[in-house]
């Protein structure tokens, strides 16, 4: 095993591929992630990331992302940036800098104006058509507003074995202006230790954020367990533990792999996934919930 | 042992006294957190926290603040705001949320203005004339901006056995707008789990970040460590590491408590802590930094 990508969700598919491409030329973790992330922002379909993200509550689309260095820790992030193209390159940018390396709201895109990162309106004809017919329905049946929120996160591991991972998403459909999840914050929407291995998570920030999952999946694969045992031990009693404390759970799916390039994940919903390495082209798995700790639930969900 | 609080510098102190008074006739954790940190952020001498909290860059006091309750694991938090007088009442109000727990930018104020927040000018005359001498010297000796940046971090246990952890601070001096750094970080900048004990983190940001060592002392509190032990075998070794991986590493200081409302610092520069409890009043600490790993170095600072 020489490079391997594994990214959240089908659309991160061409990503993978893009990410892979790049790793097989011998480029770095952090050149794959930053395209592979770059493909699914610059996507308009992909209606939970960067372009064509769909907008908060009052019809303007935010956008987190974080980059971080799994060899030196660095970490760059930005939450509630708005009107940038590619959230997950000015993360990247900030993980260089020494001091404000995470930047919120106006700030935010003020760093990225000040570096002469592309503007761009990320609002989409089709995604102010999806939220306008969202608000009337929520409106009519009188329901939560809240349903939806697919973050991307990637993770690579190139030849010299560094890791990087990388997030990004327009966030919860429907948030509160300036709100933000777990994608932006370290330990819990991602976290990469080039020594170990990797993780990302996706699903409902607001309960992923309530322990660092990502960051103690990768404390156990540094104990010695694969990136499933590390999943599973992680992932489901904490799903458990969350509804006996705060009475429920939402959307929790992680993504982990090992410095050799091994993989595993765990979901209590409906998941699909994109792997690949230089032994085997990208493909896309899906997963099923799976409580019970005994092993992933998952199979090929389609071939490209 | 029924009640006790601990807080991070001596700022603290007065608030560790209030909450105190509180948790004596009974009251929670959460309500000591809240009036303990209030009152620091409302003393206008205290120039990293709240009113009379050092500006940005660009002359504008940013607050970020957050509230964790060990029961539920529930967290609110705000980074990034602008214009009200108690960033950790309205964290702990987003604590309540089911979602858009966690605020930034002009959300986070619109969020505090839509509840009825009370509004303030957090810039006092006195921080405006230090911040533009500091403006001044930065730019005649041409140095680095970015020195100073005390959070306060307060834990309660209360004589129901819930602890609960809050943070506030106005951030790294000198910080570039929407600057955030550990504070509103979850497992960075604090933890807490009634069921173990809680810990908060003061110190640079963008390191406090790069593992998430809050919620680390407090699961090794959970493997049985006192909280002195858990603080010393986390926060040492970190540093450590992060100078062999980083290069450098910023300021680090840390309190814990576990359940039994015993406590332990660890820390790589002076710093003084606040500690009080249902038979000591509350008093200052000072503790030296000790990268040793022999156990913590700390003396009574002095009594009140």
């Amino acid at each position: 095993m020489t490079y391997a990508m594994i990214g959240t969700w089908q659309m991160a598919l061409d990503g993978v591929a893009q990410g892979l491409q790049k790793l097989a030329t011998g480029d770095t973790s952090g050149n794959a992630v930053e395209v592979a992330v770059q493909a699914v922002e610059n996507e308009p379909h992909f209606k939970s990331v960067g372009f064509g993200g769909l907008p908060n509550a009052e019809g303007e689309v935010e956008t987190d992302a974080a980059f971080m260095d799994g060899d030196t820790l660095a970490i760059g992030a930005v939450a509630g940036l708005k009107g940038f193209a590619n959230p997950i390159s000015i993360a990247r940018r900030l993980s260089d800098e020494r001091f404000n390396n995470f930047l919120v709201g106006a700030g935010a895109s003020q760093f990225a104006a000040e570096q002469g990162f592309t503007t761009k309106n990320m609002l989409t004809a089709e995604s102010k058509q999806v939220w306008e017919e969202r608000v009337a329905e929520v409106k009519a049946k009188n329901l939560s507003p809240y349903a939806g929120h697919d973050t991307v996160g990637m993770i690579a591991l190139d030849d010299q074995r560094q890791m990087t991972v990388g997030t990004s998403t327009s966030g919860l459909f429907m948030k509160h202006p300036g709100r933000t999840g777990d994608s932006p914050l370290p330990g819990a929407g991602y976290y990469a230790d080039s020594h170990i291995g990797a993780a990302a998570a996706t699903g409902l920030g607001e309960d992923l954020m309530k322990q660092p999952l990502s960051y103690e999946i990768v404390r156990l694969m540094g104990t010695g367990l694969s990136p499933q045992a590390a999943c599973d031990q992680v992932v489901y009693p904490f799903i458990k533990e969350l509804r006996a404390r705060f009475g429920k759970a939402g959307e929790f799916s992680y993504v982990a792999m090992n410095n050799a390039g091994q993989w595993g994940i765990a979901t209590n919903v409906e998941f699909t996934f994109a792997v690949g390495d230089d032994q085997h082209q990208p493909q896309v798995y899906i997963a099923y919930p799976n409580e019970d700790v005994t092993g992933a639930n998952y199979r090929l969900h389609e071939e490209k």
